[in-house]
């Protein structure tokens, strides 16, 4: 096991009826709040009215923050920081998905210096010091809700750029499994492919292979993923399923599973947020293609690990003695088909995107390569990866 | 799942050499502080001279309280609690294992109270501060290091009570496996045992069947404490064994397990508890004595959850239809042939405990049980469960 800092402070607080406790969580942080949100879907659900009844319950004074789109764009980050400025704010409360949390940890970066905030995703800049960020959560995919990281996209130079900061942990994160029974189909099997992508990555890029407690934490994660995943698609109001989808995803990303690991990377992302940013693909869809390609590319390297997976979560019913080759075939073939099964595109045609593009994808990805230090991949290795997502 | 609430914000610090990062560590939480710590065993190895140095470079004043016993007491405590009054201290440096940082969590929060410290532990009074807590962590056992519990034991009433309060969090706890490469195959075997035994406790006694994230999770711990415990008795300076032994200790009893599960109990640290208090019995011995009984007891009630357990960590070699209760029976018997393989006890009689004295034992633990809440619990039930420890 290598060296770690584990230090995760957000509080979660979990299960039915939980929502209106936002409001409490949040005036002990600051009386005078930004809501951010995305489209219309919150007020539809009714969802808005209970937060902000909450909030005002709570006496925090709000100004609204509406708008967010998934791969959240910097200029929208950037008009709420105008407002968190212009009106003096001192808490960001997030009702939303992944790309809202993201934005609002942004926005609580941003609003307390000088300097632009795409600085702090360049690179020039260094984060000190934030606004507290606390979230309602609407779907289980990104981890967001309990963990310092953020993604953006800078809408001039299509650069999909992400990274994090101990200060940017929420304060305390809301997960009503039941806000979640809403989620269309094609979102909640997205959600829980990010979540097996954000837990696959770690997984398959360690550095050290003496970590059992993690491997067996991560291989439970990438089963419930799947399980769970399938019986929100069989029935979206089965709370059990919701629930647990729902703390798998989050668990998926809080630093526990990477913890010990050493320098893991985000490869299949990096990749991904080329897809993303220049086709707005949705995340996990674009995922549902680079992963299975991903995996294909990286047997080459590391079969073994690859079927220490596929022993672990999809173990063949007879008792004969496969090689890891077989198996690690077999896992790939079996993420890839599940992938289908729940709907997810699998390869670079179904999202209709020529594999003519793959040079320009690939430039696009080099430049997030270069910046996560992900030096192993050159414009080559990324085009030949993408030529195996199909 | 049930609805939960878990917020852990103790900092890990985990690793080689990472015993130096006290100083600083406990700088920003106060300068006057107060080291706790048991006998001489971290003067022996080097490691009270390497805390001494960093907090005395951080510059911290220090005021010692030494000579913590395993099964801390409550005279002791008060002695600490005395000396923090005395010298206006705001910092507790606990250096040990489970009875030290137990006894330091006790003194952090007696000193902020006139009233005396087992008022807390009696029920009479609730916890509303405590003075803060690091930590240096010096067996793989208790998870005390990354939890709000504490076990202290009343020398007058002989009474062996726990609990927890969220403010007890130690702030900070530094884990450096290399520290428990000293630690005898005794002792190493019984902190095996305990995080078992804290594992098997959440997850026998769950009241919700729809838990897989955290089933999973529990699974792989206790495969995970078993696999590390065997690697540390064949070689005590096998750093991935002491490593993978220390986390999965850790996490065993963080609240991550358990979130979700609804109100579990401790059955098990219910009855050993009496053990300890009445016959100095180490906790992981007496574990290992009452684990085997408590099961084959529980049995009766949810041999499917045994079963499950068993199939899952235990998988039988061949494919046969194996019953619940064969795999039950075949789980509890596999517990107690390793626990003797690692040379814990796996019966009364191997304590020098006379079997006559089971109602006695069943009288002391019942008072623990009533302050639990573990109503199920008779004193003909508890003997009925002493009756199978043998």
């Amino acid at each position: 096991m290598q060296n770690f800092v584990f230090h995760n402070p957000t509080k979660i607080i979990f299960g039915r009826n939980t929502v209106p406790t936002i409001g409490s969580e949040s005036v002990a942080l600051g009386r005078r709040g930004l809501l951010v949100y995305g489209q219309n879907s919150v007020r539809e659900t009714g969802l808005y009215d209970q937060v902000t009844a909450s909030l005002a319950g709570a006496g925090i004074e709000m100004v609204e923050h509406s708008g967010v789109q998934s791969n959240p764009m910097l200029g929208h980050v950037r008009e709420g920081i105008a407002k968190v400025k212009e009106h003096n704010l001192n808490v960001i409360i997030a009702v939303g998905g992944g790309s809202v949390i993201d934005s609002a940890k942004a926005i609580a970066a941003g609003s307390v210096v000088d300097h632009d905030v795409w600085k702090f995703f360049s690179g020039k800049k260094s984060i000190k010091n934030a606004l507290p960020v606390t979230t309602v959560l609407t779907l289980a995919a990104s981890g967001s809700e309990m963990n310092s990281g953020m993604v953006i996209t800078n809408d001039t130079t299509q650069e999909k750029f992400g990274f994090g900061h101990r200060l940017l942990h929420p304060k305390a994160s809301i997960l009503d499994p039941e806000v979640t029974f809403t989620v269309p189909p094609d979102y909640t099997a997205y959600g829980a492919i990010d979540a097996i992508a954000h837990v696959l990555e770690f997984y398959m890029t360690t550095r050290d292979p003496d970590t059992p407690v993690q491997d067996r934490f991560m291989e439970g994660l990438i089963e419930n993923a799947m399980n769970s995943c399938e019986r929100c698609l069989k029935d979206p109001c089965d709370y059990g399923g919701r629930a647990n989808l729902m703390w798998t995803a989050t668990l998926a990303l809080n630093g526990l599973t990477g913890a010990g690991l050493g320098r893991v990377g985000f490869p299949m992302h990096m990749i991904e947020h080329s897809l993303s940013a220049l086709y707005k693909v949705p995340h996990g869809a674009g995922l549902s293609v680079v992963i299975p390609g991903w995996l294909s590319w990286y047997r080459r390297h590391d079969e073994a690990r690859i079927a220490m997976l596929g022993r672990r979560i999809f173990p063949p019913s007879d008792l004969q003695p496969y090689t890891d080759a077989q198996i690690a075939e077999r896992t790939i073939i079996i993420f890839k088909n599940w992938f289908g099964k729940i709907e997810g595109p699998v390869s670079l045609e179904e999202l209709d995107i020529p594999v003519t593009d793959i040079p320009q994808i690939a430039e696009n990805a080099l430049a997030l390569a270069r910046f996560w230090r992900l030096n192993e991949y050159s414009q080559q290795t990324i085009e030949e990866i993408l030529s195996l997502c199909r």
